[in-house]
């Protein structure tokens, strides 16, 4: 059990602290939707756990970081990451640094590969410190003006058509008994047909949200329901991402 | 369907854009954990839906809107607030000026009464723009270290010991079926009797985090087994919200 000084510095020879940081949802020059707190941080760090150093060094170089950025140091966590290596991921923090966690796209270890990390943190008794920042799903939610008192998030559904079929009458029929609102993504190119196997699918007045390039100039959201989408399809972009959320009527 | 620019004015005569601006976890006077960019939209607005004015007042001081804040106008949504009134709140959107969803703390429309609000402003084409902000639920996820790629938030558990064991059980079966982390949240001066009551329930190896105080200065964050949980349980403040996070093992 560990106090958790956001701004304190740390004990000489207690572990150094594990910060998770957010980035932007889309690359933009004025980190506008990052926090004052987040930058700060992220700025005086040297040690950063990252997905792949060469993305992480754009991102700090956008969040001001003074570097220089050659010297900084990064070890890798992504899917290729064996559970046998974290610990090693962890070796500044325990030596006594400050860590970040950085986010590629959003918030740490939320439908990215950082948990494990985090968790084994607690368990070394690195005291573990996020930091506000953009999440497509918080985003998401928000602007769909869905259920926000009970809701679930489930990453991807099934591929299979017959499997994403049964998933989603049993979101829907969970949706209703809980009036909880289901929420998840799909990969680009795949955002269409995911758009129409839902207006397929789905009760005539179940309301379903779908929010394209959340947080940017091009942002696009729209909640109606099954019915009305069903009115006028609209066309999603193959290329950007989407999220897609819906409760039932 | 509509396009919502984030920057870009409104057209004139077209409906102004409902801006959800979300606020500080913790009362503090910098503002370090809003965004630059939730700042300045909070700042530029004239109308606003709060839960309740005197609060909103301090906030918006807090934020450095330029007043008078004597001049803002206010309208309230909470939970006295009928459907039927849902659309005289909408009215300054409807009538072409911007409008902020003020939350009280955390994000506007998650846990919070304000989606329905929300989503009448889809049907009555006002462009919904929602802005990153602080949120326990989000924070609480980051920094618990348990599964990001599945989670569900229930709000209240049941009050009554039998429902609440009850669903406490359904809750693990489905967090270890879909491996999912379940995320709740309790009135402050029951969190030890929660947290009791989730050491004597859930299985040994299942992992549990609670956070309490999140983004304050004595912010506490700690997870572990129930086996470990169990060695020394912790004593929760009472008076601090706190939130509870747990992944079957």
């Amino acid at each position: 059990m560990t106090q958790h000084p956001r701004t304190a510095s740390p004990q000489p020879h207690a572990p150094g602290r594990l910060f998770l940081i957010p980035s932007p949802l889309w690359e933009t020059a004025d980190c506008l939707q990052m926090t004052p707190e987040a930058l700060d941080i992220a700025r005086q760090l040297r040690f950063f756990v990252v997905e792949e150093a060469k993305t992480a060094r754009r991102i700090l170089k956008i969040m001001g970081h003074p570097g220089p950025l050659a010297d900084l140091h990064f070890s890798l966590l992504n899917e290729h990451t064996a559970a046998s290596e974290l610990e090693q991921r962890l070796l500044p923090a325990l030596q006594g640094h400050d860590l970040g966690l950085l986010s590629e796209a959003g918030c740490p270890a939320v439908a990215d590969p950082g948990a494990p990390l985090v968790r084994l943190a607690h368990q070394k008794g690195v005291p573990v410190c996020p930091l506000t920042g953009p999440s497509s799903i918080l985003l998401g939610l928000m602007a769909s003006g869905l259920e926000g008192q009970r809701f679930c998030f489930h990453g991807y559904l099934p591929i299979d058509p017959a499997q994403r079929h049964s998933r989603l009458q049993s979101l829907e029929k969970c949706s209703r008994q809980a009036r909880e609102t289901q929420i998840f993504i799909e990969t680009p190119y795949r955002n269409q047909g995911l758009l129409q196997t839902l207006l397929d699918i789905l009760a005539p007045s179940t309301w379903l949200c779908v929010a394209q390039n959340l947080s940017a100039p091009q942002q696009w959201i729209h909640t109606a329901t099954i019915q009305q989408w069903n009115r006028s399809p609209p066309t999603l972009t193959a290329r950007t991402p989407a999220i897609f959320l819906f409760l039932a009527g």
